[in-house]
């Protein structure tokens, strides 16, 4: 195998990626060396050395604690626990959060193994325990997974003084009715609010 | 910017990726450093120094010539004009082909500036010239653009014995016929062949 068929094999085993989607990767890093290619390369090799899991809440980072757990301008008062760094990413997007983050690494899984230790509970209920926390928000998906790790959680912070919250749930914003599931409708509608 | 945000947007450069996919990939490859990260930086890496324009027909590959010019076991009478390394590498899938080829790196161009000796056709002609040379394929896309390349370059061919074709157009393999555009229907119409 050439050292460009065994390029396109590694690149079509990322997620969202094909053999065909690879192949025209490749060939416009082979085309664009400088512009491309060596920044690439350059980008891998940084971060294959620095990133580490943040020894606070399990966020992936160059520093341990990460740059939210080490920042002074972020609310020691609220918890945000979410089931992997791709969600702490969604909702630092949104730049409307300002408190901590947990970040379990999953869900409660039997069949896979993964039970609390796994998912770092004890080093959260530990920091939950701190009297600076007052609230913790439950931002696990809204899979049954999600929601059976979420009443989990609930449970075990139960002994902490903190008040448990989730996210809301109703149709996104520029959501139509008409191509709404009626799981969301109907949660939409139990939860109206007044004007 | 941290080493983790330059190779998202690194990555959301690649072709086909936005930012969303580029987040996805670098979770994945974080996650899974040795399976992921590292032969990814090492296949990078080995493409980086290796590759070359083929100095017989443009392809590219580790040697020059590359591996089809150098094959003993390939046709030297046939020569497959291709407009670009990924239309040589979607005949070679097909495993059908064992003649040579000729890859343009484009089409004519007056906009792009892209003429005659951008696309390699003086190396292409002397290569026609040879007497070994008995047919050239003109397998440029069915665009306009292609077909006004594959028009300019079946004239400057001309002067050598060789006999030109080109791909055949018709339905695809397949292709259910409601599905076809009208272009499609009547070229297959028109070029149709006795049972």
């Amino acid at each position: 195998m050439s050292s460009i068929d065994a390029l396109i094999t590694t690149i079509a085993k990322l997620p969202g990626l094909g053999p065909r989607s690879a192949q025209r990767i490749t060939l416009k890093l082979l085309r664009e060396e400088t512009k491309l290619l060596h920044p690439l390369i350059e980008a891998l090799s940084a971060v294959k050395d620095d990133v580490t899991a943040c020894e606070m809440c399990d966020n992936l980072d160059v520093t341990s604690p990460c740059t939210i757990c080490a920042s002074d301008k972020r609310d020691d008062a609220t918890i945000c626990i979410v089931e992997e760094v791709s969600d702490l990413w969604a909702i630092e997007r949104g730049g409307m959060y300002k408190g901590r983050f947990h970040v379990l690494g999953g869900t409660l899984s039997a069949i896979d193994g993964r039970g609390p230790d796994a998912l770092g509970i004890p080093k959260l209920l530990s920091r939950a325990g701190d009297e600076r926390v007052t609230e913790v928000i439950l931002a696990t998906n809204n899979t049954l997974e999600g929601q059976t790790t979420a009443h989990y959680l609930a449970e075990a912070l139960d002994a902490c003084n903190v008040t448990l919250t989730r996210l809301a749930q109703g149709i996104p914003v520029g959501g139509e009715l008409d191509y709404l599931d009626e799981g969301t409708l109907g949660a939409a509608l139990m939860s109206r609010t007044a004007i």
